[in-house]
């Protein structure tokens, strides 16, 4: 591969590459820098690029001695992720010209194992629903989904290997599906969000977007400063997946149904264990429980915006989100934290009994239009109950249009969940994505 | 009361003379800065006092019309907190000259309320073991405890009737003990960390110090937004406490044992129901377990200091716990958080059966020197356990250094302890403490 090409590569391809010299970090820096710049005029990802900042990163990389595992592997972070020295504007006029002056520690720990931030990734207005600039790369008329729209969407056009993201509903996994990358939240708590603005404590989990599904568990131990190592293998006779529909089934579109139970029926006839599964006890109340605390909680994080700067909010957020927040009391505030601990046990009882259930990730391809990012439909009860969760670019529709498949894990059992995902990705074909466009 | 004197107020006296046309906002404000310049030299509670934004925004005050439940009351903030266009220091050199662009969420929701940030007060290194230039107000060779050491003072001495503060083992309890204020530790979550600094996402909690016991409810409701009331009444024949002294009581001094118990005493004399109550099941070990996830959380919170300001970390935090904590395994890390989740279910059984248990909240009055700043031995467990604690000024030791008494509930239950709270301060003659010195 020429190395202008190198932008094609993932991250653990592009670590190799290196590794065994036939690839040198400017070179790889530089390959994603001049993708980065050509397809932004469509695809508009970027709200910062540090062309710059990344080239004398990536130089300093080549100069020196010492090589962690993401030695000069570019990432791109959501802008409302600290990078020391780098504009954060959280996806909102209110912080106009503000420049971090401490490096979130989701990014220096990439940083840390040798990792080059080739940027900032726009991100809805205060990570919530109002769109940023960001287009789908499958079709410049469609959302990329949000809030972490930029970083799916730049992995997807070939920008960076890797991109941070976060989701408090379903703000990674959604643009993931629908930019046909591989999207990861993991379990809750796990990675640090020092740095990182916070929308709602109780939900905030740092997430990432990667162009193969081993990249997902590189990125997890870079982000727990763990070793690096491939994911567990799992032979698929050995899998036991529970295939759950679950109370919002019937949203989801026919070509969605058709290929989550397309993929079920792929696993049991290549020997995996596949069974229907109910839901957890709890589960279809979910969702309210999710939004009253986020909104409780949102409302209040927010309390220096809502005050100081409330011309500048959208109204869906100040008078929608803040607003209703506002209203809710502490006893629902409290009862529903109570509800979601009853049903993370019972959530923790089922999937005692599977490596993954199988579910849908988003009620279809990316909608058209760029004035909405669609539905967390199907990812705000697992956020709820803080379990991870993976999305595998797995389908199209019929139009070519990326529909992803969601599997979903036990509470702090990530790596378990990710070997189970490379052996379900294998098993449809699909351990990794090219670049699109 | 000469309005020179208006410093010496509670929060709730200040409002109410102020709501009454008692006192005015501007003079209210002038007491408290006054105070703050003729007690500083020798207390050195404050990082920065913002003394002309402060009368600004008490002239303010004084010529609006809104009211809100804190009008004009001087509160300070531990300087882990931002507060937009105030320095933040964060205790380190680290953030030499850094000023903040926004303002934390517990800062902004006072501040709506109508409070007047009087500046920063000064934090230990990165809220940890390394003191910062504070001196306890009763004796200035004695610690005043950390990390939130100048909150504690600055309330102590008469410069503000509240200060922010954060507890992630023991940092607003014990200081408020060794500084003879009420202290108060919430329920984990329902304060917003927004603008906090991140130690240990598991623990961090903001909470805060006062000198009467009615203001810690006052603020309690001013931070959660609900409308500021007076705690519940609560019936001292009604009151059933349990007296825990568990597996550290042999490191409690004999006089601070002697008042423990003598408060049990008296309060089973007034006609409380009073037992002695074992821990709940795993109680010994939680401080292991909190040290584990400490550990794991802050080396990773804190990647960029560690990495790219490394020379100008105190050695005990670089090599000891950040060290540590890049050596504990995710497995170790995981199976701490296991184990919280069983204590959390027993102490909840255990307190269902009790308004409050009463327990030390440190091992002595405070200790001589201001090379260290005391022992959180009886503060790491509830902590751990997420539950409110509540510390009072009930007793001193033969010196006349203070003593605390904690009084702990049950998780997001933080009104009815602050009921029990003030029943058992009024039944030992310390609903209030006035400044000292």
């Amino acid at each position: 591969m020429p190395s202008a090409d190198a932008y094609r590569l993932t991250a653990t391809e592009a670590a190799a590459a290196i590794g065994s010299g036939r690839l040198s970090p400017v070179d790889l820096v530089e390959s994603c820098l001049d993708r980065a710049l050509a397809r932004d005029p469509d695809v508009r990802a970027w709200q910062y690029l540090a062309a710059d900042e990344a080239l004398m990163e990536a130089r300093l990389r080549q100069a020196g001695t010492a090589a962690g595992p993401f030695h000069a592997i570019p990432f791109g972070a959501k802008d409302i992720i600290d990078v020391a020295g780098l504009p954060t504007g959280y996806g909102t006029p209110i912080y106009h010209g503000h420049v971090s002056h401490r490096t979130a520690a989701c990014v220096a720990l990439l940083q840390e194992a040798g990792a080059v931030c080739l940027g900032k990734t726009v991100t809805t207005e205060l990570a919530h629903f109002h769109p940023g600039k960001t287009r789908n790369p499958h079709r410049m008329s469609h959302t990329p989904g949000g809030s972490s729209s930029g970083s799916a969407a730049a992995v997807a056009s070939g920008a960076v290997p890797i991109a941070l993201g976060t989701q408090t509903t379903g703000s990674v996994l959604r643009p993931a599906a629908y930019c046909g990358v591989f999207g990861f939240k993991p379990s809750f708590g796990d990675v640090s969000r020092s740095g990182v603005m916070e929308c709602v404590s109780a939900f905030d989990t740092v997430g990432w977007f990667t162009r193969c599904v081993a990249d997902l568990e590189r990125v997890r131990r870079g982000l727990l400063r763990l070793p690096v190592a491939a994911p567990d293998t799992v032979d698929v006779t050995a899998l036991r997946c529970g295939v759950l529909r679950g109370p919002d089934w019937e949203r989801a579109d026919a070509t969605t149904q058709d290929r989550v139970l397309g993929a079920a029926a792929a696993l049991a006839s290549a020997g995996a264990t596949v069974e229907d599964v109910d839901p957890p006890t709890g589960f279809a109340e979910l969702p309210v429980h999710h939004r009253t605390i986020a909104g409780f909680e949102f409302a209040r994080a927010i309390t220096w915006e809502r005050t100081q700067r409330a011309s500048v909010i959208s109204p869906k957020l100040l008078e929608g989100r803040c607003g209703d927040g506002l209203r809710i009391s502490y006893e629902d505030y409290a009862a529903a934290h109570e509800a979601l601990l009853s049903a993370r046990a019972a959530h923790a009882d089922l999937i005692a009994g599977y490596d993954v259930l199988i579910t849908p990730v988003a009620p279809g391809p990316a909608p058209e239009g760029l004035a909405a990012t669609g539905d967390p439909v199907f990812n705000t009860a697992w956020t709820a109950l803080h379990v991870p969760a993976v999305s595998i670019p797995a389908f199209q529709d019929a139009a070519g249009m990326p529909i992803g498949l969601q599997l979903v894990g036990a509470f702090r059992r990530d790596g378990r969940l990710l070997a189970a995902a490379q052996c379900i990705a294998r098993e449809l074909g699909v351990e990794r994505v090219d670049p699109v466009g």
